[in-house]
């Protein structure tokens, strides 16, 4: 009999530190890497969006010819007040061959490390290989995440905070007091901005905001944006967004969901996982300023349910979940209740 | 802070056990004929299927102002060789206005009771009033929960059984030995169907078969078919289907998967909901036959959840998963990996 593994919030958090942080990384990278070069093979079925006053839910499904694996993921902005996590999430894994669930796990962890993983692999692939600093705009819950994937996956070493929230920058500070990078608190976005060869942007701006503009790009940036992910929000001007070669994920969710929703629908992107795989170009020059428009996707946490269930079961890590009867006989499913 | 209820397998066997089977039936009754009074007050989302050449795995979604339920779903006709169920499930039900998972729980067993509650749920609204007597061809996983469920909330009182399998037949008589509810073996569909007031199939045929023709078909008959329920998997003759006021779930989903497949897409059907509410006519007179066009709906698993939740809170059974993190600061994901 097949077994579903748990990976409760718990075990995330014991499978990370087992691993190690750096070495998680970058195994997740490899088999997002090796995911997304075979792009054409899976099914890109449409996310399910339950649309409220004050909130969303979704199911992100995808699937290959061997695995199957959903995502159930929120956005409640106005959660804090409640105490609550505004973007919370679990999933599961699945073999496309009997339907048998493999792992159910808490998500809302692994999600903060996919979204900077998948960051870091944009990055790896269209900045300039001679990136050392970064700008993290907003220090909210993804800020340590991208910090740490940019320096064990990308090389980054000297990073500069910006948040209108001080008590933000000061968790970023506290959190990774410990860890190999140099830290900079930047009083303006601008000063944060200058001379970074990378600026990162994950804002929790609710509408229309231009936490960039025009004036603050210099040759060879890289721009990795993370807060604009839905309609409605985003981070950059018109203007920032046409003077970059944009790199996108599944274009028509970005289309609508990322900072391409304020272009018209012939904007020309490119798809990262051609540039992956070859079969596009990425930077075209030092001087290009190229420009990832994150939303996350779907393939990328079948990616982290694959790896962290091979992680899981490598180290032992999680508990057996009875969740699927185990019948002598098949057809007898009433046997449970006698 | 809120909780996340796990129901397993093994708690939802307590679960069932400890409320009684019969008591249980009525309480969930009670949920789906509720719920599908107020049918215009869900979201009726489509379902998400991803299909294989060996199954179909899917995700049915379905809310109402206040909560969001899904159900995994599997459908591996082969599993059987492999030793595991054709059908697993498991689901969960969440706040609208939070994203909050309430519960986690297993649904292969309790899909096998909300399949044979609908069905009741339907023959109470449209069967002739003073039906005892039901032939259940077809003596697979879901015999039992619908002869139970129609011995408790109809009012059956003798069951004819006919499978092609008689050790299916003989693991029903086994299974019910101590059930008030007398059961009598049958050796042909014929035998089993004569003078039944309800005739029940659940039958595995993969393709169109004709389980039951028009020569079985007798004045005041209610058919409850169950078995009919993907595209290309039929019980009924098209005559059958011509015979009889035909009651469905969800009008656009039965016409892809139900009886009513074989039939133009103009064929006239009546929704059980406005029935139950009586916004529409249920049986006309004592002798038309009616048949209930079971392929099961995503309402009836939010029906259940919520039963099953409520239910489980009551009796104080089940676990609290750690599913979703618990955060001092919710912007401070990464504090979990301290």
């Amino acid at each position: 009999m097949p077994r579903t593994l748990f990976l409760s919030v718990q075990d995330t958090v014991k499978l990370i530190q087992t691993v190690g942080i750096p070495e998680f990384y970058r195994g997740l990278l490899t088999q997002l890497e090796s995911d997304y070069r075979r792009w054409p093979e899976f099914v890109m079925a449409p996310r399910s969006a339950n649309h409220s006053a004050v909130g969303v839910i979704e199911l992100m499904p995808t699937s290959d010819a061997d695995l199957y694996s959903f995502k159930y993921v929120n956005g409640h902005p106005q959660n804090i007040q409640h105490g609550l996590p505004t973007v919370m999430a679990f999933g599961a894994l699945a073999e496309v061959a009997t339907g048998w669930p493999l792992l159910l796990a808490e998500m809302t962890l692994l999600t903060g490390v996919r979204t900077a993983t998948t960051s870091a692999m944009a990055a790896k692939a269209v900045a300039r290989p001679d990136s050392t600093t970064m700008a993290m705009i907003g220090c909210g819950a993804q800020a340590e995440f991208q910090i740490l994937a940019f320096h064990h996956l990308v090389g980054i070493t000297e990073v500069r905070l910006f948040d209108i929230d001080s008590k933000a920058i000061d968790k970023v500070l506290s959190n990774l007091s410990g860890a190999p990078v140099k830290l900079i608190v930047a009083t303006s976005v601008a000063e944060a901005v200058r001379g970074a060869d990378i600026v990162t942007t994950s804002t929790a701006s609710k509408q229309r905001a231009a936490v960039l503009d025009e004036s603050l790009l210099e040759p060879g940036m890289h721009l990795n944006t993370i807060g604009g992910d839905c309609p409605g929000k985003t981070e950059l001007t018109q203007g920032v967004v046409a003077s970059s070669k944009v790199f996108v994920e599944y274009p028509p969710q970005t289309r609508i969901e990322g900072e391409i929703q304020q272009m018209p629908a012939e904007f020309e992107v490119t798809e990262l996982w051609k540039v992956l795989s070859g079969l596009a170009s990425g930077r075209d020059s030092a001087e290009q300023i190229t420009l990832f428009d994150s939303v996350g996707y779907s393939l990328e946490d079948f990616s982290t349910l694959v790896y962290a269930h091979r992680a899981a079961n490598d180290h032992s890590i999680g508990s057996t979940l009875d969740i699927i009867p185990v019948l002598d006989n098949v057809k007898d499913l009433f046997s449970l209740l006698k």
